[in-house]
């Protein structure tokens, strides 16, 4: 038989409000009676019916969060962050609740589970540009944190996200240093946020290395994108000797252009991702790119939560996470005048 | 203000109770005060507490499912399959609760969770051969589904899995048809259940279609074991035409190996591999391979558990689904003699 509040009562000889008590305002019972009736709750393993603390508590104990939508990457970085929020919530006495938005209305899953009193708060991830959650949720004074900036507004409410413009400098930094003074940007189209932030550092750092940026092509996250647009560079009459990419996604189909006309990434070009994806430590590709501290991502996010739902005046607070660089082959030798269109030419003359 | 019974009551001008009964035991309501109440409701947009409802029907409406250990493969299966179950929980009426499993003891997360009632049964996935896991939650009568069989005891509770030995079944026949004779194998150590499934299916279907099996080797799933197992077929005597892998991380390791050894895989040497995972569709990859039916897995296992909870005494069931092949470049062109080493040496002699 499963221990309960009476069960306890009974062998302790003492009522069921003496035990709640103990349970919940333990300064309310003498030394004595608490150490007898805890002993007891020890010796029958008894917990408390989660449902019942929750109605007691008015707090479910568990944080919504919508599962990413399998996008055609797949790329395995939704994998760890889900991991990193469970494991970290379960350390803050909290449970994940998983659930999907599809279906209609925009709101309607999250309308849902709040009018159950299901969540006592929401985890957002896989943030848009001009993502309409923040301000539905902040309207009805519901908890959240994001792991991403909704970047229309990226005053609202509280978040973590990784520094995306940084992650790019430090590949166009590394490119720098291997002797690379034409490069090429592959992005996403203008928008997209995360996308202009990636841009915004190539072109910070590419300037401030004194460098020439031969073109910068855009176009949806696609391999097929990926080796289109690199084509495009590779067409032009002054070549540039790295093509930095917005993702391993478009770095992929970089990649692959290049191998089709001819070329050795990392040889006669040097690529680089983002995301460090399981595609990236393939031998084939092995491609140079930017890692995104997402077990550490989990975390913080799941603290700006909690410290909403344990102090509700809490303060918002915003984390900025950096990015760290993995080298690998398609970065492997430095550049060298051969590799440039240009330069052939002056040889020939 | 939110709707509660007491609001939904008094705008009706009946009792909390006869609310209650409306929501609970229809039948007990005269229809006419029936009809006024679940207007009302509606009006109201009132939605019983979660946590109220849960104690009343003995009932969390949570799915406990553990989140996938985040492997080095990351291979965006477990996305795939966590998408899946959430969907089709929905659907059934659940929501899924994910925890972890770390920390001791071994089923301490489970205990922990059927203490506190704060779910109705489990959802098992990364089932291994003798997974302690199953017999416990049997002891208990605890509802619960696998994916994936306990190998070392299959008619073990309800389950669904792939036809492991099925699928390679499929890549060898393909192989057949491309006129190779032989073919090697590159699995995991002997009594992981799955891998030996696997392995199954290559020998009755290499048997099938007369082929020679020239090698099997075996070990640990990882890129650079894939290619050190490849080395090491590629240097015997007799080469096989084709090599069928396990995984697709063995076929990439396999596809490293075949290229730093100066050969094009689908050209000199056929390569299949099984999971048909993100880097399978890697252009510089391009792998043959066996794609799992995983939103389809979700939907069983999801009903085969939602079945327990419904009515206990529900028959236990195992419904076995069959994979695809997925044919890419890796297996392009068919086998010719001159791809093998016995065939060189007749042509020198």
């Amino acid at each position: 038989m499963h221990p309960t509040l009476r069960t306890v009562a009974d062998a302790a000889g003492v009522s069921i409000q003496t035990v709640s008590n103990i349970l919940n305002a333990p300064h309310k019972v003498q030394r004595d009676t608490r150490d007898r009736v805890k002993a007891e709750i020890l010796r029958q393993g008894y917990r408390p019916n989660r449902s019942a603390r929750s109605l007691r508590q008015r707090r479910s104990g568990l944080l919504g969060f919508c599962v990413p939508r399998v996008g055609a990457g797949g790329s395995g970085v939704d994998d760890q962050f889900v991991h990193a929020v469970t494991g970290a919530a379960e350390r803050a006495g909290y449970h994940v609740l998983l659930f999907t938005e599809e279906g209609e209305p925009a709101m309607g899953a999250y309308d849902a589970l709040l009018g159950q009193r299901a969540v006592d708060g929401f985890i957002l991830s896989s943030t848009t540009a001009d993502d309409p959650r923040h301000e539905w949720l902040v309207g009805r004074r519901v908890p959240f944190a994001s792991f991403g900036r909704r970047w229309a507004d990226p005053e609202i409410g509280s978040w973590v996200d990784i520094d995306g413009a940084a992650g790019v400098a430090l590949a166009v930094d590394h490119l720098a240093m291997r002797g690379h003074h034409r490069v090429a940007f592959i992005g996403w189209p203008a928008g997209s946020g995360v996308g202009d932030d990636r841009l915004s550092g190539f072109e910070r750092s590419a300037t401030a290395n004194g460098m020439t940026v031969t073109d910068i092509e855009r176009g949806e996250n696609s391999h097929d994108t990926g080796a289109r647009l690199a084509r495009r560079l590779l067409d032009q009459p002054e070549r540039p000797t790295a093509i930095v990419c917005v993702s391993d996604t478009m770095a992929v189909g970089c990649d692959s252009a290049l191998r089709s006309a001819g070329m050795i990434p990392g040889h006669d070009v040097a690529i680089t991702g983002f995301d460090d994806s399981v595609v990236a430590s393939v031998p084939a590709v092995s491609l140079t790119t930017v890692r995104q501290p997402l077990p550490l991502a989990g975390d913080h996010v799941v603290r700006l939560l909690v410290a909403q739902l344990v102090e509700p005046a809490a303060t918002i607070e915003r984390v900025l996470l950096e990015p760290t660089l993995v080298v690998r082959a398609s970065t492997s030798s430095t550049a060298t005048p051969i590799t440039s269109h240009l330069s052939d030419e002056r040889k020939r003359q």
